[in-house]
């Protein structure tokens, strides 16, 4: 069981290591088939409205489930191979994206920050 | 500080709400936005080797640092939009992968579960 | 100017001969690239309604226009590179898309082939 | 048969028509399916190295001509929703690339024009 991130980190490069799959992860690899699984997590919603988008049906739901999943993965493991830590990097984003986006400019604004 | 993943989807959610951005995050809309950056994190291995994708400079690095960022955050809100747990949802995918991959099989292999 | 398709897929080759480009483009490269330009191509769709996005100010469909050049000239490159006629294997595509999908069980229908 | 791009515009749009898909084909929803579309045409390379990716077997170069033409298929369709003539932003965009990256200072370099 994964009790943490940690600790699916942990139990993710020991997968790997198993399977001696390290050659074929190059951080350029690794970016590529994390954009190939991003797609597959897009391809259910791309004919349907945003409304019905919430409202997926068990085998679509289960389908995205796995989808996140392997795109979680992925980008864990890419995050591995260049030793860069996620939890820290998505903590120094959220301060960079909350002096990008201040509350009183963007409250119901979907412009970009260049865009104001 | 994000403390935790958990601490991190409770900063990210709050982060949201304060802008009310609920109203552009249709499921639909995340996977998009969630595809658009990947791409932004794809974008800087394209041209090098695989060689020399294990070796970006610090501005480099750093750029794709914030794009790993952006892409857990954009993952956390899509899951949080339909209910997905994605801690749940990866251990659930590396059992199946580890049914799909046993290692007597894939060891040292690229090649697809279907293509044993 | 480019007086047709076969005239701009040899003005491309010309291009890229002239600036000694081709030892960077493998198809895995190409492939990369024009997965990195068709996120800039989605890019500007990502937070409108689908009834905005067939009014984009002048801007946008200028951005838009140069994104799906950017698109269509590594999709030649591609396809040059591993010795594929676009057109031809559009035309066979279509074939098989009319078989997949005839009109009377498709009519007003988004469903797959496999969902019918 | 298309005898040539033009030919293959009408063709599209008239199979289009007779399915009666012209609902779910507004430029946002064609540009995701754009995506999905290339992204199937890179997974066959993800795990290649550059070298491997110019020799296909010969399933491989069938999958990936079709994903080519079903890429190109997508483009038109969103093109032609916006009323962008392809072969014209292509002319343009080619003139802005020759400009950018002018041969004596691009050649043999991947850098992009502003990193020169």
């Amino acid at each position: 069981m994964c009790e943490s991130f940690e600790q699916l980190q942990q139990n993710l490069i020991k997968f790997t290591e198993e399977r001696d799959w390290s050659q074929f992860h190059s951080p350029k690899n690794l970016a590529m088939a994390l954009s190939v699984e991003v797609s597959e997590l897009m391809e259910p919603f791309q004919w349907l409205t945003e409304e019905q988008s919430f409202n997926l049906n068990d085998d679509k739901l289960q389908a995205v489930s796995e989808e996140i999943a392997d795109v979680q993965l992925y980008l864990i493991q890419l995050a591995s191979k260049l030793n860069i830590d996620i939890l820290k990097a998505c903590e120094l984003k959220m301060i960079k994206n909350a002096e990008k986006y201040p509350v009183n400019q963007s409250k119901g604004c979907a412009k970009k920050y260049n865009e104001f």
